[in-house]
């Protein structure tokens, strides 16, 4: 019954057009595999794009975790989960995904993310992170986390992670 | 894209048997309108119940909110958030729901989250509560709180309060 | 080295003015008594007032858990936390205080806090609370709760607590 | 009245003993400019160590933001709040610091918190971080991150950032 959630992070304003290309088609491949999409619900950067891109399969499920009732959703969201926690939300993201993928050059809030991820034992998965993101969460992890070019490299990884 | 949904609330440990078969009636009944139900999401009491119910209806969607990564969720849970905040996440289901439910006798978690519901007005109805906390609760809600006898009553009164 | 926290919760807005008085009272009594006064760290009502009578006693100190960054605090804090949770910082507010005093006739966000001290097993007195609501928590307390008419009751009772 | 917050983060586990003497001389050096520490609160490494330094000093003050009520906080604590937010609390932690300091290679949730600062514009001084820290941290903040080698250079630091 309960279903495999894949958390997708990344920047909301500053992500580039590489980056939400990327999530666009990473939503769409999550879905057609199955699983849910998880992000942090806002209607812009790599939250938005994911659920964009998750909506275009029939039968897709996307859940979104607002920082506060100001926030505006993204409109392609199935299930919107108000936390008023802020930042703190970013927990919340990590703890409820079965598998982490940050997207680009995060931000601030998305290095939060992975950190979190890392600190509760989260698997985590970077797709076209920076040299110097990946030698840096790469010694954080000892090694742990996985780096990936492509959403379908990403893909393959999480099934890897499943087995 | 964005779905409605009735948040429903009641003990956990200590509901007792007539309230239990409310919450699964609701929680069938919930789903056959098409509408989400989002609970605590532990496997006890009220929150086990209104997943059971609403898990007969081919098609439903059921979210729980977890107090934390040890808690044992329901087994007809969807969709498992993990907030690991314990009873603050009682701020999370009320403001993640269009609609509160609050079932039975509740307990001070139950209370908490009727009072919360109220302080961020939300619309509450009460299912089959006792003369002292139907009492208790008009008084502080100045006469907006809903009470109802039975899970079709709650049915009817979600009706009205979404014209 | 660990101090004693007593957390005083009630109205910000919509506190009357013997509520207020009382407040204010109670804030210097527990400061007599070299206890921490602990509150939700808003310049409005109960806040407010529990903070100035404690400031009145040379060596006080006083703690606000603030809702967030933008929430006005109350100018005789000594400690400023800043939750950034909203209304779920209640859940911090009861968990980090030894006993808890609610003033007044509470609004919803003290019925929450109330409870949720409830919840935790938190010792809980009521300061001149009405009819209805002594009642209704003696019941959803087993009467566990305190009920008193003054601050110098509630003094009295803590320290009875604390035996 | 309202008092100055330094925020000192740093492993629990796993801290070495260099870090851990830096942690203890800057809660000292601290607590005599008559500043407030304030910690992650467990007894344990960067935590317990700065608290232990600042109470050296008559008069000082410490806040500890536990992440739940289980945790056993350091004994030098004056004031301890208890968020059951688990890692989540390292948002309130930076929140509530009017600048943080970052002590020695951090694991984890110290970069969760680094990151978190600069989300929301906090200033944040790094003490002996390793070079592939520092690199990834000025590249983050745009060079707004300023590193140090010693505890009383971060303490010059944090006065120049007061003028």
């Amino acid at each position: 019954m309960r279903k495999f959630i894949v958390g997708v992070m990344g920047q909301g304003e500053g992500a580039d057009d590489k980056t939400l290309a990327g999530a666009r088609e990473l939503g769409e491949l999550i879905a057609k595999e199955g699983w849910v999409v998880l992000s942090g619900g806002r209607d812009v950067g790599v939250m938005k794009a994911v659920n964009e891109g998750a909506k275009q399969v029939p039968g897709s499920l996307t859940v979104g975790i607002l920082p506060n009732a100001q926030a505006k959703p993204s409109p392609d969201l199935d299930i919107v989960v108000v936390s008023d926690m802020g930042n703190a939300r970013n927990n919340i993201n990590v703890l409820s995904s079965d598998v982490v993928v940050a997207c680009g050059r995060g931000g601030a809030g998305t290095v939060s993310e992975i950190a979190l991820a890392l600190k509760t034992g989260k698997r985590v998965i970077l797709l076209d992170a920076d040299a110097l993101s990946n030698a840096f969460f790469q010694h954080l992890s000892e090694g742990k986390i996985t780096s990936v070019k492509t959403p379908r490299e990403a893909i393959a990884a999480i099934k890897r992670l499943r087995k």
